[in-house]
C-alpha cells in the first residue's frame, strides 16, 4: 500500500473544520500531519473535541496559523476552513510552498474580482489567483479540479440549488426569471461561535429568515447557473434558520418550458455517473435525516400542473456535501484516491 | 357582572380541542358546559390533561358526541374541532338546536360544493348550509361574522397566506400567476395521533415537505385569493414539517406590479384597527418563537429589486391564530365580547 | 377599582426580567413603570422583545440601572433580576428610598454571612440586611413575606427540591443524610448571554451534569431542609443541562424511616392550602411539560421497597415557580393581592 | 482476502436492527444476506430507509421471519433484534440450524428463569438455553463470547450502569446499598413504534420519568452486580425520557468505602485493554454528543467529600454501545475478526 496523503487543515476549531477531521481520520489515504487554531493552539485535538479521543491521530496538537509550519510538516494538501476573506493569503503562501489548496471560503468562488467587491464590501484580496481557481463542483467539473493547484469548493446553500438547477437550465427545460428559491438550515451552518441569537433558548422552537433579500452566496450561484443557462440568471432566494443541528432543504419553484418528463430524463443522464447524487425521482419530497452525516446529495420533484410549475427539491448536510464532505470529494479527484474514499460511511 | 356565555366544544381530545380549552378557561366572559370525546368520554379534562389540574372549570367530565346532550348542557355556541366530513352532520344538528356553530374543520370553507367534491373527493356532506355559513376570518369579514349562525374558521395555512396576501391582491399590486407559497409548520399541526412519522425520532433532526402539488388547504386560499383579485387565482404551495411543536412561519413570492411603497401603505391601512395583525415593517422577517401561544399573526417584507419580487412573511402560531385563536376571535364577534377578550395573555 | 400598584424591574433583560414583563404586563393590579438594563438602555421594551409589540405598557423605555430614577417612577416595588453580587447595593438603595424589594439572586437567601462566603467566594455584599431578609417561599413562611420590606426569592433547583422534601423532614419520614437528588434543567436557566457551551448545536442531541460536586444552590437548600429536620443536613446534588428551553425535573432518592402512607397524608396536609404545588399522587411521574409557563410546582412519589427508599420527584418551570411567578407570589402577598394574581394563566 | 462472515438480522425494521443494517454495511469482514420484518416483507431495505441508498447491499429485500429461510441464505450469524419473549423460539430454531446467534433481547440475559418469571410475568420461553448463553458484557466475559453459540447482548440502562459499577464493586469500594441510579435516555431507546406518548409535540419540551419503581432491567443489573459484589445487590434506579434522538446519560450515587483515589485506579486497570470504554477521568461529566453514533462508553467521576459518596456518570449511545453497536463487538469476537472491526467510525 502506497502511503497516506499528508493534508493540513488551516482553521480546524470550526464545526467545518471539525467535520474535516471527523472525516479525514477514517480516510483510508489521507492523513492529517497539521491543524492550526488561534484558540485552540497548544492544545491536542483530542482535548478540545472529546468525541475523537482513542481514535489515531487525534493526539496532534493545534498550531498557529502559520503557513511555514504547515508546510514544514510536509503536508502536500491544505484546506482552508477559515472566514471570507481571511482564506486568500493562506492560499497564495501555501501555493508558494508547493501545497496544493482546498479553499472552503467564498474567495476564489467568482470569476470576477467586480462582483466579488459588489457583494463582499471590499476588495478581492487576492485577484491574480482567480484565473486559477477551479470551481470545486465535482459533479460540473471533475476533470479541471483533478489537475487544480487551487479549488474554491463552493458553500451549502449554491450546492443544494445548483446541483438539481445545472442540467435543467443546460437543456432549458425551465425558464429562468421564474426561479425562486426557499432554503432552510440547521444551526451549524451559522458556525460554531458565541452569538445570542444562536443559543439554544433562542433557536429552540423557532423559525425565521435571515440575510435578504441579497444573501452573498447569491454571487457564486447565480454566477453558476448563468453558465448554465448561457446568459446573466438572477433568482430570489430566501435561506430560513431553524432548530435542527445539521441539514439543508432546498425548495425550488421554476415555470416548466418543456414536457415534465424531460425534468426526470435530463436528471438521470447528468447524474447517471455521480456518486454522491441521489435522485428520489418525480414525486419524492427528499427528507434531510437520510442525508445528514453523508455526502449525499438527495433531489425529488413534483409538477404542479395547475401553475406550470416544476417544484425542485433537494437535501444534503450542509457540513457534508455542503462543506467538508464536498471538499474531501475534490481532494479525492486532485490527489489520485477514488472519488468516494472516506465518504462512504452511513 | 353579566352571565357567562355558555359553550360546548365538540371534538375536545385533540391539539385544537386543547388549545380551545385553554383559551376559553382563560375568557372573562365564557364558560365550557359541554366536552365531546369519543376517547376519553367518562374522563374528566383535568385528568386527560394534567397541565389543567386545579384550574376552575377543569373537572368537567367528558362525554360521546351527542348533540342532545350538549344542547341539553344549555350551551348557546358550538365549537367543532373534528377532522373533515366529521363536522358537518353535528352542525347541522346543532343548528337545529338552537345553537351558534363555529367549525374548526374545512367543512364549511369553501362556497361551491364542486369544488369541495373534487378537493376532498367526497361530496359536500350538507350542502344546504353552505349558503349561509361564513367564512370566518374575522380581519376581512367583520360583519358578517357578528351576525352569522354558522361559521367556517379557516385553517393554518390559508390564515398565514391570506392575511398578507388579500390586500395587495385587492389593490393589485402584486401579479396573481407569480405568487409562490413556502411553509414551515410545526409537528402539532398534524394532529394528536398515534403515527409513525410523527415520532419524535423521526421528526427530530429532520426537514421534509408533504402533500405536493395539491394541498388540499389551497381550495380555500384559492378562493379568497380570486374575491380579493376579482377573477381566478391560482398558486403553488409547499407546506414543509419541521421539528418545532409549534408555528408557522409562511414565506410568500409575488411579483410587483406597482411601487414597492405602495406595499407598506397598504397593508396599514387593510389592518390599522385588526387588533391581532401586527406589522413588523419592511426589511423585518418575522419570527414565529415571538408568536406561539398568542393569536398575532406578525407580517414582515422585503424588496428583491434585482427580480422584481416582493418576498411576503408571516408567522403566527397553528393552533393560535391558525385555528383555535381565530375560532374564538370570531365567537367573541358573535357573542358580542369584545374582539380580544381571552386573547392577550402573552 | 384601587390604582395598580407601580412596580420596577432592575435587569429586565434576562430571561428571568423577560418572564417577570410577560407576567406583570397580565396582571390585573400591578403596573409596570421602570424597567433597567444596562445593554438596553434607551430602547423600547417592545422593540427588545418583539412577543410583546401591541400590548398595553410595552412601549416604555429600559433605563440605566440608577435606583434614583427608579423611585422617581413613583415605583413602590422593585423585583432585582440580577447576578449574584450585584443586587445587594441595589436593594440597600431601593429600600432607603422607601420600596419593598424581591431579590431574585442569591444575595439574601442565607442567614450566615459565613456561608455565603464560603460558597460564594467573596465577603456578603451587605451583611446588614440579612437579618432582616425574608426567604420567600411563600408555602413555607407567608406571614414573613406579607409583613416584609425586602424577601429573597429561592432559585429554581432549590425550590424543586425544597418543596417535596421540606414537610416530610419536619415530620421525620426520612432519613436526611440518605438523600440524593438527580436534576434536569432547561437551557434557559443558564441565561440569556452568549456562551459557546450554550449555542444549539452544542445542546441539541446532549445530555451533561455540571456545577459538580457543589453546587451554589446547596448552601440555600441545606439552610432550610436543616431547619425542617431541626439538626444540620448534607444532600447529594447533581444537576443536569438538557435541550429543552424551560422546565426543570427534580428525582429524589431517599431513605424511609416511616411507613409509606405517611407520605401523602404529610403532603396533603403541608398543602392543602397552597394554590401553586399540585400533588400528582403516589404512583405518578410528573411532567414538565404540564408545568411550563404555569407558576405550578407538581410532585409525584413512589415507593421502592426493595431497597426502603423512596422517590420523589418535581416539575415547575424554571423562569415560573423557579424565579419569575415565585417572586410574583410573594408580591401578591406583600402588596395585599390575591396570592394568585396575574399567575393563573395556563 | 478471507470472504465475509454472512450474517442475518431477525427483527430488523426498529431502531436496532436499523443501526445493525447501518453498522454492519460498513463492516469490513460482514454481509448481510437475510433480513426479517413481518413488516417491511416484500420491500427493498433502501426502499424502508432511504437513507441506505445507493450503498452496496442495501438492495436486498425483507423476508417474512422464517428461520429455515434465513439458514438456507447460507448465514452462519443472526442477530435478534427482536421483543422481549419472541427471541426464544427464534433463537432454538437458528441453533438447531447451526448458526450462532447473538440476541439483542431479555431473553437469555438472566442465569435463573425464576428471576425471569418474577420480572417478566410469565414462564421462560426457553429455559433449557439459559446455561449456554453466555452475557454479551465483552469488557467482562470476552472468553467466554469467543467460544459461545448464543450471546445474550445487554441492554442500554444495564450496560451504562455496570461498566462503572463493576469494576469498584469488585474491589469493594463502594458499599452495594447505597447505589442510587438516575439515568437520561433518548426517545429511541423506546424503539420505532407508532404510540401517542413518543409523538414530537409530546417529547418536545418535556421530561418525564417512566417505569418507576421497578423497571424489568433491574434483573439483569442486579444479578451482574451481585455476582461482582460476592452477594445480592438491590439497587434504585430511574429512568428519564428527554427530548433527544439518541445517547444516554447515567448518573450514579454511591458511599465510598475506601479511598478516593483507589476509584480511577480500579477503573483504569479495569479497562486498560478495552477499546470502547473511554474513562474520561475524576471531575469530568461525560457529554453524550461525544458518544452519539459510537460504540463508546464514557465515564466520569466526581467525589462528593461532603457526605462521603462517589458520583459515577457514563454515556453511550443507547443504540451503540446499548445495543447495536455491543452486539457487533460480541459478533467480532465470535467470528475472529478484531474486536473493533466496523466499530471506528466517528
Amino acid at each position: 500500500m502506497s502511503a497516506a496523503t499528508k493534508v493540513a487543515i488551516v482553521g480546524a476549531s470550526g464545526y467545518t473544520g471539525l467535520e474535516l477531521l471527523r472525516l479525514i481520520f477514517c480516510h483510508p489515504g489521507a492523513e492529517v500531519v497539521a491543524v492550526t487554531s488561534r484558540t485552540h493552539a497548544g492544545q491536542r485535538i483530542d482535548e478540545v473535541f472529546p468525541r475523537f479521543q482513542g481514535h489515531p491521530g487525534t493526539e496532534l496538537t493545534f498550531i498557529e496559523p502559520d503557513m511555514a509550519a504547515v508546510a514544514a510538516a510536509r503536508a502536500t494538501f491544505a484546506f482552508l476552513a477559515l472566514p471570507h476573506g481571511a482564506a486568500a493569503p493562506f492560499a497564495r503562501e501555501l501555493l508558494a510552498h508547493g501545497l496544493k489548496v482546498i479553499d472552503l471560503s467564498a474567495d476564489f468562488r467568482l470569476d470576477d474580482p467586480a462582483v466579488y467587491a459588489d457583494f463582499y464590501g471590499h476588495p478581492h484580496p487576492a485577484p491574480e489567483l482567480l484565473n486559477e481557481a477551479v470551481f470545486g463542483l465535482p459533479e460540473v467539473y471533475p476533470e479541471a479540479i483533478r489537475s487544480a493547484r487551487l479549488v474554491a469548493s463552493p458553500g451549502c446553500y449554491p450546492t443544494s440549488i445548483m446541483l438539481p438547477l445545472l442540467p435543467l437550465l443546460r437543456q432549458k427545460l425551465i425558464e429562468p426569471d421564474s426561479i425562486a428559491v426557499s432554503s432552510m438550515s440547521g444551526v451549524s451552518g451559522a458556525g460554531r461561535k458565541a452569538d445570542l441569537p444562536l443559543i439554544f433558548a433562542e433557536v429552540n422552537e423557532s423559525v425565521r429568515s435571515y440575510g435578504l433579500p441579497r444573501h452573498r452566496h447569491l454571487s457564486e450561484i447565480e454566477q453558476e447557473l448563468g453558465k448554465a443557462a448561457g446568459h446573466p440568471v438572477t433568482i430570489s432566494f430566501v435561506p430560513h434558520l431553524i432548530p435542527v443541528t445539521a441539514g439543508i432543504c432546498t425548495t425550488i419553484f421554476a415555470k416548466l418550458t418543456d414536457s415534465y418528463d424531460r425534468v426526470a430524463t435530463t436528471l438521470q443522464k447528468a447524474y447517471e455517473n455521480a456518486p454522491f447524487v441521489r435522485l428520489r425521482g418525480p414525486g419524492v419530497s427528499p427528507d434531510t435525516k437520510h442525508v445528514t452525516g453523508t455526502n449525499y446529495l438527495d433531489i425529488g420533484w413534483h409538477h404542479d400542473p395547475r401553475t406550470g410549475r416544476l417544484i425542485l427539491q433537494s437535501t444534503e448536510d450542509n457540513l457534508g456535501k455542503g462543506a467538508a464532505g464536498q471538499a474531501l470529494q475534490s481532494f479525492n479527484l486532485m490527489a489520485g484516491h477514488r472519488e468516494t474514499d472516506g465518504l462512504r460511511s452511513l
